[in-house]
């Protein structure tokens, strides 16, 4: 057995203090597994409590919070708790408004419950019962007051935990307990069985495609074993034995409570709650509210039920007025509008297509610069595959054939060259060198707005932009065996250069040769990025590819 | 592969489909999976974008909403969202005020987010990015800067989120985020793998006791494997690394977060919560706050993350902040008084010793019923045997001794012997005899109240009284085959005897005539209630033991 745990035998203790230790508005008694409400007073409203064996978690003591429950009685993984419990959780925050137990329909907990009741009601407290059997699962083979009390309980707390915080009475509060009951079905599927900690193996045995319908809470096998569905059908299939038993009608209006059963990860609840969602809308059901989380779980099985609860004008008040309770979520409407629908992107502006002189000559540069890694595919798929996963030179290949194909007004201006570049090799490269060039260029267009004709100088500063920007983006810097190892030193020659007013043809002479040198010194370089890294020392000797195609077409800017 | 789930191919936009209309305050995109705040004006406040690979569910959709994120790019599972996908993300939110990206330090999320904000920022919406590489499991053999990003994400979505809603520059909100992240720690551990929905096997294996340490969100194996330990020992593992990497000293204070990993149950997430809380007290680190739950999960992996964040008071007031986004729990204060402290039971009040005429003919009554079934435990130990679980002969015998045991005083006055009686049974008898005795005594009791020498007419509707709380406590009816189909027939003989103005001791005579007749009777009952219900008519031609039980002891009340 694989869990979180610390000792089996304490399990229900200590996960009760972990609860409670982040529910600043709950206490846990000294002597007894209880939670209770600070600061309730039970002689100014109804006292709603709750429970039941553990391993339900977030009920039941995630419920207790102002406008749901006032206590709640953890007992022993799945075993009902103890009339002492009960009765110390009465006696804690019942008081002459009196108090509601709400019970799942369990033989232990209804006798518990039920004993504890009538020895608090012999001490003066006014104590009702609201018994939930909401489990349709049986429907066909016990009578309906012989169910099952599952998931559906915790609209109960809700409904009349509101109705206690609004100060009606008891017997008020009971009455409309049970009458919320009435209109409440639930039922669930199992995608495998759970383990009780003191167990320690499974509960029972699920083949590699079969499920569960309509499991019980304590782990026990469900009334049909079956093949797994999609979620749509399983929806289907639960939801239309809750709409049979509650005689559930067109027009008619619910509440959805989509409830994981423990380890079922949130994806798979969400994708439940649309398969219920298009089910309900299918049949002319009204969903007013609904819910997708865990709320009352069996350990951890992996697997799911649904709930409806029948719901009237005060039902839904009910359920919408605020609580604190840390397990209950709040909220519960739906989107009336969860789409939005997105405009084609705009027309692009109608482009000059003359181009400028320097618009001209960046072509040329292109032009030259893809030529190059045309004819270098070969020795950089080399190259990669020694120290790569070896697309490199196909992908360049890819990415200086789009830029050859770019039309005419592409190159208008530098800044338009360099933008249509960038959009080319991101569109036609993937992996990693398309985000890689399309950044730097676009960084250097960027550099270059509205700039007619660039200096020597303002190429420099578009250069070591373009630079940076490919070093944010991946996170790596000088150094790390990348292209930034030709880049860099190719910036700072070209600015020497500058600095040393040598002749444009002499600058970029010396911008490719410091690229040159930069990417042969990488084959001294251990990897720190790029997928060279996970090759560790295997790597030396060999020269980054990435940086050799820097250095490759720089040579055909001249 | 168990999952609830349709077509593998389609689970994330089904999810999103999902997430979306139970959250009225949000948009999916129509033609890419991000999910957008409604309403939000770019222009106003900074947008916080977050996003990454799918199945780490409620992130990252589940944290948009006001005062946290404006949008979520959600890319297929594990895998990151495409460059166009996050750029219309930030043309739907992004204005002229800004936006952030949250970005997890992947390569795959570096890059597209990097290369979509480059764009966004040519069309003039000025973008900062941060990137968030909280996972110390790698610190030994990964730069800080090559860490990847987990769990403690959430925490930096929150605390940039509240300082954008606070009206804060996009520069501002950037370098808040960059500060929190290097105060920022996670490390996981797996007790299994998950399963990919494309390719419906679990990605790694482990032993039945090896657990892996240092996972990664993505279903990556970790660090190394190791036996499974208790929750406390897992706690100490995982804090003493971040605490060692973030360089924690006595008297820092800190925010946890205890993550589950998509399949784990809540009870374990609170035990690994409390070892947590303890490592921490015991370190001399302050915990100011802390969540526990499915904040950022890994699909189906069971296993759970801690993240530790340093704070100030800068920091703390961001995390405090109202967020409407709906997998923000809110809260995250602790509990400085968890526990309450229950006084001792009251001490049982003086009672005086002499009995009353009538209290002596209850002891009289009680006594000559207890050796009734002293004499009768045989024969209801083979009745039940037939049609229940046997126990019955023993528990009554164990009841009866109990009645015989008490002490003179119990018997001052017909509703102190009752009520002493129904301590007694409830006390000396386990399943659910004990509770239906007791429950019945106590409303008997309760019905003679404050009358000191019960009239035949007044014992009558004590019965009555008791026969309907036992109706009441299991949910059974006159002709369910259980100790009611003696009680109601001896109660209703007694009022006729009563009615009919015979002497008290020809009224008891058919009030046992009827019990005894009840009990035969349901023999050719088919159960509905108790154990013999499940036996289905194995039972058939079998009295019920509880019913025979009732009429013996009847019969020793004259």
């Amino acid at each position: 057995m694989k869990k979180i745990i610390n000792d089996p035998r304490h399990v229900v203790r200590e996960m009760l203090e972990g609860s409670v230790s982040r529910s600043p508005g709950q206490a846990l008694l000294s002597n007894q597994n209880v939670v209770v409400r600070k600061a309730y007073d039970g002689n100014a409203t109804v006292a709603i409590l709750s429970g039941g064996g553990s391993g339900h978690e977030p009920a039941h003591a995630g419920y207790v919070g102002d406008g749901m429950l006032a206590a709640a009685i953890a007992g022993d993984v799945f075993t009902s708790p103890s009339v002492d419990a009960v009765l110390a959780a009465i006696r804690t925050v019942g008081g002459t408004a009196g108090a509601v137990l709400v019970v799942k329909n369990y033989t232990g907990d209804r006798l518990n419950f039920g004993l504890a009741a009538e020895m608090a009601r012999s001490e003066g407290i006014p104590v009702e019962i609201v018994t939930v059997a909401d489990d349709v699962a049986l429907r066909d083979t016990v009578a309906a007051d012989k169910r099952r009390g599952i998931a559906g309980t915790v609209l109960i707390h809700k409904v009349i935990g509101a109705a206690a915080a609004a100060g009606r009475s008891v017997t008020d509060v009971a009455a409309l307990g049970r009458r919320a009951a009435t209109g409440l079905g639930s039922m669930g599927v199992a995608l495998g069985a759970c383990t009780v900690p003191a167990a320690g193996r499974p509960g029972f045995k699920l083949g590699d495609t079969e499920i569960e319908y309509g499991l019980g809470i304590h782990g026990e096998p469900g009334v049909r074993k079956g093949p797994i569905a999609p979620a749509d059908g399983l929806a289907e299939t639960v939801l239309s034995a809750i709409i049979d038993d509650l005689a559930l009608a067109r027009g008619q209006t619910v509440a959805l409570l989509v409830n994981g059963l423990g380890a079922t990860p949130p994806m798979e609840l969400d994708i439940l709650l649309r398969g219920a969602l298009h089910v309900l809308h299918g049949r002319g059901i009204n969903v007013a509210r609904a819910w997708c989380g865990n709320f009352l779980t069996a350990l951890d099985m992996p697997g799911a039920s649904l709930s409806l609860l029948k719901v009237d004008d005060e039902l839904l008040g009910l359920l919408d007025a605020p609580a604190s309770a840390p397990a209950w979520p709040g909220g519960g409407q739906l989107n009336d509008a969860p789409i939005r629908q997105v405009a084609d992107a705009p027309a692009e502006a109608a482009v000059t297509t003359s181009s400028t002189p320097a618009g001209e000559a960046v072509r040329r540069a292109a032009h030259a610069a893809a030529q190059a890694l045309l004819a270098a595919e070969d020795e950089l798929t080399d190259l990669d595959a020694k120290a790569g996963d070896g697309d490199l030179g196909a992908s360049l290949r890819r990415g200086a054939e789009a830029v050859l194909a770019l039309p005419a007004h592409a190159w208008h201006s530098p800044e338009s060259a360099l933008r249509r570049m960038a959009d080319a090799m991101r569109q036609a490269i993937g992996g990693s060198s398309g985000p890689f060039y399309a950044t730097g260029l676009m960084r250097a267009a960027r550099e270059l707005t509205g700039v007619a004709e660039p200096t020597p100088r303002q190429w420099h500063a578009a250069l070591q932009a373009a630079a940076d920007a490919i070093a944010d983006l991946g996170g790596a810097k000088a150094g790390d065996r990348t292209m930034l190892d030709a880049l860099y030193p190719a910036a700072d020659a070209y600015k020497a250069a500058l600095d040393a007013n040598l002749a444009p043809f002499e600058a970029l002479e010396a911008l490719h040769l410091a690229a040159t040198r930069g990417a042969e010194d990488t084959a001294t370089l251990h990897a720190r990025a790029g997928r060279a890294a996970y090759l560790g020392d295997r790597a030396m000797g060999i020269a980054d590819g990435g940086a050799v195609a820097v250095a490759i077409w720089m040579g055909a800017l001249r």
